[in-house]
């Protein structure tokens, strides 16, 4: 026994990147699992995602209760961790609780089970957690596939999903700035570096009355591109089958209309 | 009864604005009521809050479970329901449950009990709401006072928020722009329109383990502001008591390197 560990950790190589990994669709979830075998090609990996779907927490903090954080699985250079955190709180849980000083390399969120193009990346926990990564300056990129099948096929994406990892280990992205990249169903054509798109979900919610009398409602609702003819965002990319990534701002500011505002609210 | 009834319907401006108020503190909030008070001043008020406390859930979206939707109070002018759902969630069911095709001539989100400014806009629920506000195309303002008390006093900022809600009823906001409004606590000496300062918290998890070795991690830590010099940023604002209005944008695409990444990404 000692021998072969011995062995393992010459083997091991001193300067491979630590990445880690979350989610929001749980520990358990096919596209976290194609995702770490990619990693793993690429550096050790710390897994730490959430112990159940957390789809739709957006940047959700828990700030009240404790938070579970359970080693799943632990071998050289590779350790998964479930938590009952939401999935900034599982990398919050892992900069601060698990790695400490150091930082990884690199943080990796998803692959996620359905679209976090143009305004579902503002309710999105994929990425809200490469948004916290970003936050704590360590390189994040947030991975989706437009299908929300729980058995989605992967496969024809990994190349592409590879060679941003390889890119994004190699060269520094700009500073508070993370990647929201989407990839179509069914085939890859090409890989589109754009903008989000402007668009809303019009809800229509389903009512519910009870026997009691109570309503209650569903969400439910269609999609609304208001600018399907646009050439340069998400969404076109991904109705011509491209990957689309969307380099993001932790900067929520509107620079533009500044002075504009100053004149109309400075004065008050 | 019917005369005064009557009476009633007589004095009623026919065009009063509709004022859509939330929050994230829950609709028994101090800093909601105070809220209401001034905007009842101003126009016919809505109010769809949460049940309970729901802080820290950004643009949390329940979609997986049906929410209830509960009629509080009614009279002319004003009606008040509170929600199980996240603060986006009662924004969502204003529009799309109660409203139609109406919309409310203005969003006013809050008053929080807490800062939102900085990076606190993006884990804070009180300005998601603004945000769901914005991609709907309603005129949206989040309103947060530097102090958690529960009894915080309001008192010195009423005129500000006053103003702030006139002019935002008189002058259309940039489009897909919100205004993240945050006051200082104790006292008011101006207000700023500036950017959002570059800060993150250090978390420092207190760790309690159980009876049976059971280790859960608590929320804590330290916030950290990376640029307390800049004279520009809502964090220099609030230190100096200055109130900071950041006009912010949903758009979250980092412009400034797209040109640079499409040479990295745009040719895989």
């Amino acid at each position: 026994m000692n021998r072969t560990r011995h062995k393992k950790k010459i083997m091991k190589k001193p300067n491979r990147p630590t990445i880690l990994i979350t989610n929001d669709d749980s520990v358990y979830s096919k596209g976290i699992c194609e995702l770490i075998k990619i990693a793993r090609e690429f550096g050790d990996v710390v897994v730490v995602a959430p112990d159940r779907v957390r789809s739709g927490m957006s940047r959700a903090i828990t700030h009240a209760e404790p938070m579970r954080l359970n080693m799943l699985h632990k071998e050289d250079g590779f350790v998964v961790y479930s938590s009952s955190g939401t999935p900034v709180d599982c990398v919050k849980l892992a900069f601060f609780a698990l790695f400490k000083e150091k930082r990884p390399e690199l943080l990796l969120s998803g692959i996620n089970h359905g679209s976090n193009a143009s305004v579902n990346a503002v309710y999105s926990a994929t990425v809200g957690a490469a948004i916290e990564g970003c936050v704590n300056n360590v390189p994040s990129v947030a991975l989706s596939l437009c299908d929300h099948d729980e058995n989605a096929d992967f496969s024809y994406i990994l190349p592409v999903v590879k060679s941003i990892i390889e890119k994004t280990l190699n060269n520094p992205l700009p500073y508070a700035t993370y990647l929201n990249v989407n990839f179509p169903t069914g085939k890859l054509d090409g890989v589109k570096v754009c903008r989000q798109a402007d668009a809303r979900w019009s809800e229509e919610y389903d009512q519910k009355v009870s026997d009691y009398g109570d309503v209650s409602y569903l969400l439910a609702g269609y999609f609304d591109d208001r600018e399907p003819q646009s050439q340069d965002t998400d969404e076109w990319a991904l109705t011509h089958q491209c990957a689309s990534i969307v380099p993001s701002k932790v900067d929520m500011t509107n620079y533009e209309c500044l002075s504009q505002l100053k004149d109309l609210y400075g004065t008050i």
